[in-house]
């Protein structure tokens, strides 16, 4: 029994190639042979690892212009960016082939024996992260390149040593199949199993279910919506064997403007925020949803320009019809909450567009309105006035995890940003200063996480080398002889990487 | 409405002191002013958590001979391994205190600016491990002291700056009364807020689950049994803000013996195990509750020299009465499975005590009664004699996720230990050579953890200074101004810590 389903352009609506949707015996045949793959060794080659980073990296820049078409075709997202989302997925996984190559991702622990310790002798202790097994990746579909099928989480999973099932997103169906086949291509080319890479395609749930309930599954990567990410962790703490869901679904991405940032730079404020709330469609996770700006006259302003900004900005295109759909329910409930701003945000033709649009409320309004605090994805952003700094910090006691916040502010306001750095911190997982959260870094430390219900998983990240963690599990080898120890964990230290030796960070071998 | 319970001592059976139970509204007062001094700030300061850690640990020695006697009367154990285990508990305090006084634990990555990088330029990021918020701490029934109320667990939750509440083992409420007093006087000294840390007394599950459902409870720490751990951890995946449960739940701890191992040494393996299993009534989440050894003559004397030396060995007090009537349970079906090697585990008088014994069975039983190795807590282990290689490796690919594996061998047996190694760190958390998995050591590098079931958190230990990365998430600053970086990610980093600085480990400060 198959199904199939169709691609649909959603700058027109048009609909495009049609898909055959994978079947339940697709998924398990898939994860049964990543899980033969994962314990049949080659994947415990760094150098092969490294090779297949890289070499997906250059596949994928060498069809860069039929993946930046199909990908045009299927999300509306202009050239420039899906040009630029390619670079960074291609740097994206160099980057991790660099970490492979290092090596100390591994955090080597070494605890010599001591044979007089107290209250008992104390053993050779050797400890290292080895990998999970085999790791499902749900692609989100407002990134169809740097957080789908060769995205961050396949490509923090192969670096670990973990096997990947893609559930391809419904919306870019032809780029997942693109992408996964250069995926495969790099994996023949370095002589890893077939099954180091498998891509799952359909439109319903029941394929992303299945993947979740097998029990060969070791880990879940997820990027998308507060309703999917919660069902999947639902979904996996509920299987026989639980496994960790690392789901990263979005937040609202308070902002706070002080009084002196305003009237010192109102006009870049407005400006950096427009695009920061309209480019793309607005679709990104970091979008800034909620803006804290100061009651009174400046404060009217910004509004007014920022209102003014959003309305004269084009319609843009949702990524399909059912954001759309939901954008515009979410809107209409939002206008009986707060005001708009200057025009309302209204769903716009050809195909499934959107127009942008501010919208207003008092800060004070969130106590008996906690719906203002909701995100909504797509060109919409609230502004929020405050008149005290009470009311300001009271509003956002009452917000929840978030992955960003962030404040604009002058050199005079430092004890404000002293007390909003706490608070933001404390519910946020990257705070910024006068910027925007929108265009995330992929640098060494970027987080791009937070409390719940930002994510299913505060202590992880899903940007930035870090990310490579989710996807590990220690093991310690006690008194183990020489020839069983990896190399990482060799007293010749062969790999030259950075060990913990005896509680001190050493790249020395051991000596005796 | 109050409740009382009563300690009682498991080697006669007799009632001691009566405790008064906690009330919902003791739980939900202890987490709101732990919440209180999670945010007020003072736990932020490495220095003085570490003089609450080190002032603990010498406040408890000095209160050790009241501890070891309530502890002695409340659980049965001899004064020597309680001596041992309060040095234990006390070394650990301070191993952990001497991690917050090297602060690299947090984990310091500072990203510098790059304008030029591509595809969009790179803002300065700075990232570091903060902690996670009030935790909730389960001690464990067999150690009184190293995984109670000063255990690791609340060691490790401390050292990273998160307040805890102990839910006490009703096992043992004098020892939990005494410590937490102790605790307490630590808490004043080190000038902390006297809500840093809670006992909540209670024999029942109420005051448990009332403890997990409380909202500001942000992680939960558990040993124990694998019924109370995955019952906390259902219970926390269905909060609306649902929160990581590290439950440690035990094992079979599998032990393979080779045919060379066994005609070099069977006398001194017989005798560690013998110890390993009847220790402290083997009453141990390691005591090794399967061994492997080769079918035939040699296996046949050793099998009946162990027999003979636990069937030898004095009934062995458990810790309660509950433990002792499920363990007579659990033991009469293993009589159902496997055969008694020399005499049967039985019950035994006065108090709640049993007789120590080995059975016995087939490798290859396993396939079809998996009941064989299921976790049997007490005095009790298995012995599974196999006839080929191929019959031992597919026998232990039956066996779930463990603590510990241990391999007996010799050198000639290299290929076969690579084997066996490869198998069991893939169950396994801890792989042992030649040694008894019993006797945890508390070092750097130990992994006490394990795929589930063993743990309900396979990237975690409950065991050694990794374990303080429980409590804790990465939080990134995002080009911040330098009166707001904490002293771990200033330019001048003044606490000399080590950092990863644009992806290097350094201990320098920045240069610009």
């Amino acid at each position: 029994m198959s199904s199939t389903f169709q691609a649909v352009d959603p700058s027109t609506g048009t609909p495009g190639a049609t898909f055959e949707a994978a079947t339940p015996a697709d998924v398990h045949a898939a994860v049964t042979a990543a899980d033969e793959a994962f314990r049949a060794g080659a994947l415990r080659d760094p150098q092969r690892r490294a090779a297949l980073l890289r070499g997906a990296a250059e596949r994928l820049r060498a069809a860069g212009d039929e993946i930046v078409a199909v990908a045009g075709s299927e999300t509306g997202l202009p050239e420039g960016r899906l040009r630029g989302e390619l670079e960074r997925t291609a740097g994206q996984l160099e980057a991790f082939a660099a970490v492979v190559d290092a090596g100390d991702y591994v955090e080597a622990i070494i605890d010599r024996a001591d044979p007089d310790a107290k209250p008992i002798p104390r053993p050779d202790v050797r400890r290292m992260l080895v990998p999970i097994g085999p790791v499902a990746v749900f692609g989100a579909s407002n990134f169809p390149l740097a957080f789908s099928t060769a995205g961050g989480d396949t490509a923090s999973a192969l670096a670990a040593g973990c096997p990947v099932i893609v559930k391809g997103h419904p919306s870019h169906p032809g780029t997942s199949a693109v992408v996964a086949r250069e995926l495969a291509g790099a994996v023949a080319d370095a002589g890893l199993p077939e099954a180091t890479f498998a891509l799952l395609q359909s439109s319903g749930v029941e394929v992303g279910e299945a993947l979740v309930d097998e029990p060969a599954i070791a880990a879940v990567g997820f990027t998308g919506s507060f309703a999917g990410g919660k069902a999947l962790y639902d979904r996996a703490a509920a299987r026989e064997r639980p496994i960790p869901v690392f789901a990263e679904m979005g937040s609202v991405n308070p902002i706070v403007v002080t009084e002196a940032a305003l009237s010192e730079r109102s006009e870049a404020i407005a400006e950096g925020l427009a695009a920061s709330v309209a480019s793309f469609g607005g679709q990104l996770c970091t979008k800034p949803g909620v803006v804290f700006i100061p009651a009174g006259e400046a404060g009217e302003a910004f509004a007014a320009d920022l209102g003014a900004r959003l309305t004269a900005a084009e319609p843009q295109v949702l990524l399909n019809e059912r954001l759309r759909d939901a954008l515009t329910a979410s809107v209409a409930e939002l206008g009986e909450l707060a005001e708009p701003v200057d025009g309302a945000g209204t769903p716009a033709e050809p195909g499934f567009r959107f127009r942008p649009a501010a919208y207003r409320a008092a800060a004070d309004d969130v106590r008996d309105r906690p719906g203002l605090l909701e995100e909504r994805f797509g060109p919409i952003v609230l502004l929020l006035s405050y008149r005290s700094r009470e009311e300001l910090l009271d509003a956002l006691l009452r917000i929840d995890g978030q992955l960003t916040g962030s404040v604009h502010a002058q050199p005079e306001d430092a004890e404000l940003v002293a007390l909003l750095t706490v608070a933001l911190g404390e519910r946020a997982g990257r705070v910024i200063f006068d910027g925007f959260p929108t265009g995330v870094a992929v640098t060494y430390g970027m987080h791009h996480g937070g409390p719940f219900p930002a994510t299913t998983a505060p202590a992880h990240t899903s940007v930035g080398m870090t990310a490579i963690r989710r996807f590990l599990r220690p093991v310690a080898l006690q008194d183990a002889p020489e020839h069983v120890l990896p190399p990482e964990l060799q007293d010749a230290n062969p790999l030259g990487i950075w060990r913990r030796v005896d509680g001190e960070l050493t790249r020395d071998a051991l000596t005796q």
